[in-house]
């Protein structure tokens, strides 16, 4: 959920390098869990690497929240900013180019190209915005399916990513056993817990009670923008840890005039500036009516069920799984992470579970660290 | 920062039963720390018990950010609703009303009464709003000095606050040594670290970006309630801990409809529902320019001072004092607290510090427990 601006490195070995996007559309009408349908979908993806001829050597990545399908390399030899998980991917990087065909698209219900309420529909010529059928985890993996099958691949190498990626791979491990050779979820957990919720539904209420919001029929180019920037100031201090902000910030004044003028809106405090911008730079780069449609389906996500058993759901995962919780993480907290291994334990699937130490929240699993590396670098080539 | 809503047991003993506020006015220009000037200030402030004849038995209580001067009792007897913290104040309670002259008074800058944003300026006959000067936790208590003064207390036996009213308390052992006898400071710091800062400036962003703020000047009556409602949303959830909202709420649902039907806006769980009343409820007692004034001076509240050296601020300080951290505050965490307390010991201060197991996060200090209850009454009584 950060954004990665780090100077591209493009001469060297291990860049995926210049990349494109490619469009997977699919004519048949797409039904919804809730009942809505759409009558055809677009998702967006890149890949990276080559798939082989026995077509088995797949890695699927599904993304967070606010990510989308760029996950590695440019688009331009200018560019410098690099795809999310760029340190990942690449030749002799974890998930190793030269060694797996890399897939990633933008979520069903996303605003980066693939279908969601941002887009028009073919039928009425107009924005989906309020329109658009409600959605849950479930629909992003069912499209998904659809693209693996275009694809020709039947049964992906290995399935990762983290909070709502995690949710994801947690939802094809599940519903798509056959589908799946093995899964990394990162950050993740079977459901939200209430403080989760609470903060999602706060996010919800600026952005619907911001007058631009117009009940979701906002035209193009306009946006509920204040009450988008609020719900991402408060969210993104959700995906970092207290420690870490500490570290980073503490008190450091950013306007030095603010504070010994007592100014109350000025910038004072570097934290605010921070926050500030990401809020303003979210809104430019995502859709209200697509924050309030993926924030719902993350809050609807349960892989309890209805039973309330999580061993009941469970119970139909085959692959082989690792789950790794990060200590710093208090929006999906270790706690949910290890739920769900102990409850693939219990009913005897072969799953692993890493906590690591590291100070930078929720976001953590967008960070790279040694240990993470060699994890999944190590859990891949798995025999 | 919870309203109570118990059941009034006015006919047993314990309760200070009906009470009334009054107004101190001080006709005196009061010059703030910013350098701006009112031309007179008026403190609502309610007393509970009696002021003995040596005057030395008054113990001052702090209030938190959105709390009042209503500590204890009722203001009618048809009235449920009572004092932020009736529990802890009464004949034989803790703060022992057969033994000591309590007195709460609402902040300068407050919005229950005392002079702040939302008071008429006597010069211009128009409601200050913005033109408040900026405030600080200094400004309050040294308004608190003027109302102590006027009820002809030299010394308090002891000054009690949480959180807000923690920070005024530590101001009054720092600034006024001669004037505090003793001093119990509750979920307290010295100081707010980045994360508190990032929550407070985003509800302020929230509130100045409802169109309604305008500028701070909405006309009496009115208010950006969207923008208060939200930040009261986002700030109730910090007061909370994740464990105790888990237990309190988890994901039962309030509205079963809403889940069937997918629905993405109307009240699905309970914890939403909790938290949209704690904004609307919130809206209706509460200024947003109040707020805004309040926040900020929490965020600039700084005992470490331009030295950054705790131990030379707290080394005026001469009254035994005992600090209270709750393990479940996030907000204003236990090691916070704990370094006050380390600070004061190493200057060889008498100075005690305890960390109750609570679950109820940075409100635990309004909440009745048996500990609780125990330290403030002993430490209260202690010779």
């Amino acid at each position: 959920m950060n954004d990665s601006e780090q100077p591209m490195q493009i001469s060297e070995a291990g860049e995926v390098g210049i990349v494109e996007y490619q469009d997977f559309v699919s004519a048949q009408p797409f039904q919804f869990e809730s009942g809505g349908t759409i009558p055809e979908l677009t998702l967006r993806y890149e890949t990276y690497g080559h798939l082989n001829a026995a077509k088995d050597n797949a890695v699927l990545i599904c993304h967070a929240l606010t990510g989308n399908h760029h996950a590695a390399g440019v688009y331009s030899m200018d560019e410098r900013k690099q795809g999310w998980w760029n340190f990942m991917i690449g030749p002799g990087k974890p998930i190793d180019t030269s060694k797996y065909f890399v897939i990633c698209s933008n979520v069903l219900g996303g605003c980066s190209g693939s279908t969601g309420p941002e887009s028009t529909h073919p039928g009425t010529g107009k924005r989906y915005n309020q329109d658009f059928p409600k959605l849950t985890v479930g629909d992003m993996v069912k499209a998904q399916v659809l693209l693996i099958d275009h694809l020709g691949i039947d049964q992906l190498h290995c399935v990762i990513g983290g909070s709502m990626g995690g949710m994801q791979t947690m939802q094809w491990a599940t519903a798509f056993p056959d589908r799946v050779g093995s899964y990394i979820a990162l950050a993740c957990c079977a459901r939200h817990h209430a403080q989760a919720i609470a903060f999602n539904d706060t996010g919800r209420q600026a952005i619907i009670s911001d007058p631009a919001w117009m009940q979701g029929d906002y035209p193009d180019g306009e946006q509920p923008a204040q009450g988008l920037s609020v719900a991402r100031m408060m969210a993104h201090i959700t995906y970092l840890s207290e420690a870490g902000m500490e570290a980073r910030f503490g008190r450091k004044r950013r306007n030095q005039e603010a504070h010994e003028h007592f100014e109350n809106f000025d910038v004072e405090f570097e934290v605010e500036s921070y926050l500030r911008y990401q809020g303003q730079a979210f809104v430019s780069r995502f859709d209200a009516n697509t924050y309030l449609c993926l924030t719902k389906a993350l809050d609807r996500f349960d892989l309890y069920g209805e039973s309330g058993a999580l061993d009941e759901t469970l119970q139909s995962v085959t692959a082989p799984g690792l789950v790794v919780g990060f200590t710093s993480d208090w929006l999906y907290p270790p706690q949910g992470n290890r739920d769900l291994v102990e409850a693939l334990l219990r009913l005897g699937k072969d799953a692993s579970y890493v906590e690591l130490e590291m100070d930078a929240g929720h976001d953590s699993f967008l960070l790279c660290s040694p240990k993470l590396d060699a994890l999944i670098r190590c859990f891949l080539a798995r025999k």
